[in-house]
């Protein structure tokens, strides 16, 4: 099936931006390059470009009135939160409007007795969880960048979390969505209903199908009692190995993490946690359930570990210690900088019980392409963030890191695993895309595209190399013009 | 947008069924009315209408064989597991294939350590848990029909069961899919893979977008120790209030079902269990986790129970009480042929804290259409199941039957809920989704069945009223001619 294509032909002209101005206010514009330059990228650190023109909205009316004045002039556009994904999702083109949700960040509606809540698209993931806390709840997709992103972001790029062991990405947890359609229809899509799962499609649809303004999601209790345990082990095998072991005993953690030697070194220079840097790696695992029984439980994990050869085991002792634990994980790849003045972090995924085999290639591969790359990552889940540390002003070190990038990723496929675990394939991904669909694949893919996004005009380019207009898609920029980022820009992960 | 249509027009004339058994083989073909009675119904025991042709193959190189013989002639298929479906979904007409699945039924692959395995898809529900159960896993989603239900069937129909208020349902243990497309091309979807949710998609369409011929499911690990409870109740009110009191004190139960007086009296009748007839309702409440702690677990809910006004609770003592409280729970429906002999079970949802009102209503609307209304259902989820109790040779009551069942299915849409919980729309409940859907809802999910199932040529009729073919819908069957169905027939819910 042929995508319907529309030409962007009349250009962002004055009479375009009075309009939009006369939407979303004067203060939910933005126009001049230096108040277009923080939208210019998002954690995808290799490329970026300046949006057209940024509006901001205040509501889904809004958001709405933009959509059908962009339909009627075949504008396009390109939502976004945070910009905190990894793939470029929001990276916008000077002919395109950025639809930025991040002044609709409200709470709307908190319903205990049903475990269920409302809130705007750009509501801050931690908000979710604080405004339900009180009474003993939280929300449960934690990705590290949560102090950042928002809910709608979450939903585009279905993301998951240090706690997806457990608990499930971000699918698992949306209840309901509101969502603008391309033509600027407001449509409510529910899990309950049933038909096909449209809900199910929109998320991850890396805001190819519509704009999400609102979503239900799901708050569950917080857990009785919680205990996290640090792992010190001789060298990353021995770490990845105690992950199946633990799993294989029958335990699920509500969170298993693994940080590499490399991570722990820039993780201590920056904290001064205290880490044993002379250490392989340390796997993080925290259980969580009833008071009762979770020392056993606890208990036996420790025994596991200590079998496995770990060089030492230990329990925070309290609420605080915890809290410097997940802090050091949570902030583990903005402590890069230390080491580095640049880092690309990967986002692949590999069966469990292939961890030791695919960190040993991504050893090698370091070792191939003569590059510094640190560990840390979702390992309970298979879910790797090889972080790749390089100088951006080197155009020659530059080539070498996508092309560690990409035969990571095809280690990844190799061994039965994807692309990507939370982070989207956004620009960053779309030439891999046929290690894992057919050409049939990806055309169904785009006819489902059309059915909500006909002509082309929400986010293309992204997700899928049909973007449906003739707009091209964003030029990668060249190695010499690489954006100079700091590392508070990478995304936590 | 239109879905394209194609008229059947040929026939099934002898050169097409001398095509199919070339396919299938003379032992995987019923052409004979003696032989495809038994597919002409399924558990929605209202309709009944003989197929032209009943194929079975063995493998998804033959379904597509028959895909794509039918896709030449024009013909349509309509795919069938074990034939439990409570909405019809299953039932063919004379000029169309029914392609039964129930032949390819094998366990494929089991691999423990990443906690999948793989199956086709006509493999019998509770055999994927018999595979795993000597290691110590299970596979979660149970609907009471599990001793005769399909792996495939469950896929359409995103089926449930007494555990998914812990479990989740069907969709949540899916990680992959094999799938015939209606033009015999095989395709392999899978979760792991980005891009748009098609998994998820499959799972739920009632058989309109393709055959799923094999998937790859979770295995979770059996629960250390398992905890059942019964709670006697003086009325449904106390029953269904206890049932938010247990939620509400963060306690999420493996599974939290009710049966009232009426139901009891069925399984009474048959069983003799020893069940007190005269309470107003049981609840039947389990917990499952590690063996440490289940205990104060279980005397917590009893604190809650006796506080809730219950007049007793009791714990099953071994494993042999447990299966007794299920086995009267699972077989309960199959019982009601002691009180009437027919019974049309509905499937609808209301929020969990709505329960109270909404089972007050359908007492009711029992007695507005005089009628006998036995529940027996998923509490925890607020999956009503009520079953009318009626006399098929009876026009006039039967009349009643259909206005009561679409009374208690609007009752459930203005309390919040939705027109079914596991069991489907099929052609049932189609003249109920403008109460959920809008037209354009309707168009969207349309053009999404056009993506897949262009031709309309794949179980046209089901699910949406538009489907996709010249063939008219399954006549609904006048009152005088509703079948005779013996209450085996009646699906478990």
């Amino acid at each position: 099936m042929q995508l319907r294509r529309v030409c962007y032909t009349d250009g962002m002209d004055t009479t375009f931006i009075e309009e939009l101005r006369a939407i979303v206010g004067d203060d939910g514009l933005r126009v001049t390059d230096a108040q277009k330059h923080v939208y210019a990228f998002d954690a995808y650190t290799l490329e970026k470009s300046l949006p057209g023109v940024v509006a901001l909205p205040r509501s889904a009316e809004e958001v709405a009135a933009v959509a059908r004045l962009c339909h009627r002039r075949g504008v396009s556009m390109v939502p976004r939160g945070a910009g905190t994904g990894l793939a470029g999702g929001t990276l916008t083109h000077d002919n395109q409007v950025m639809v930025c949700l991040s002044r609709m960040n409200r709470i709307l509606d908190i319903d205990l007795p049903n475990e269920r809540m409302r809130a705007q698209a750009g509501a801050i993931n931690i908000n979710l969880t604080k405004a339900v806390a009180p009474d003993g709840y939280l929300y449960a997709p934690d990705p590290s960048s949560q102090g950042a992103c928002t809910l709608g972001g979450n939903i585009a790029n279905n993301s998951g979390g240090p706690h997806t062991l457990k608990y499930g990405v971000t699918v698992n947890h949306i209840l309901a969505v509101q969502v603008v359609l391309p033509d600027g229809e407001i449509v409510e899509l529910s899990q309950d209903d049933h038909g096909y799962d449209l809900v199910g499609m929109i998320v991850g649809s890396e805001g190819t199908l519509g704009i999400v303004t609102e979503a239900t999601v799901r708050v569950v209790r917080a857990p009785e009692a919680i205990r996290t345990l640090l792992a010190v082990c001789h060298s990353v095998d021995d770490a990845t190995n105690l992950v199946s072991a633990i799993i294989g005993a029958g335990i699920v953690p509500a969170a298993l993490e693994m940080m590499d030697q490399t991570i722990l070194e820039a993780v201590e220079r920056t904290y001064h946690f205290g880490f044993p840097t002379e250490a392989g790696a340390v796997l993080i695992i925290e259980v969580d359930g009833p008071e009762v029984g979770i020392d056993r439980q606890t208990e036996r994990i420790e025994a596991i570990c200590r079998d496995g050869g770990a060089l030492r085991v230990s329990v925070a002792a309290d609420a605080e210690e915890r809290a410097k634990l997940w802090m050091a994980r949570k902030k583990s790849i903005g402590t890069i900088g230390r080491l580095a003045p640049s880092c690309m972090t990967q986002d692949g995924v590999a069966p469990r019980t292939k961890l030791p085999a695919i960190l040993r290639e991504v050893g090698e591969i370091a070792a191939k392409y003569d590059l510094r790359i640190a560990n840390v990552f979702h390992a309970g889940d298979g879910n790797l963030h090889p972080c790749v540390l390089f100088d951006e002003r080197d155009p020659e070190e530059v080539k070498r890191v996508l092309a560690a990038g990409g035969d990571i990723l095809r280690a990844c496929v190799r061994e039965g695993g994807t692309l990507t675990g939370e982070h989207g394939i956004g620009i960053e991904k779309q030439e891999f895309l046929g290690l894992i669909f057919s050409p049939d694949d990806l055309d169904t893919m785009a006819a489902i595209r059309s059915v909500f996004n006909p002509d082309g005009l929400l986010n293309p380019g992204k997700l899928f190399p049909a973007g449906g207009t003739c707009c091209p898609q964003l030029p990668r920029t060249d190695n010499e013009a690489l954006l100079v980022m700091t590392h508070t820009h990478a995304t936590a992960v």
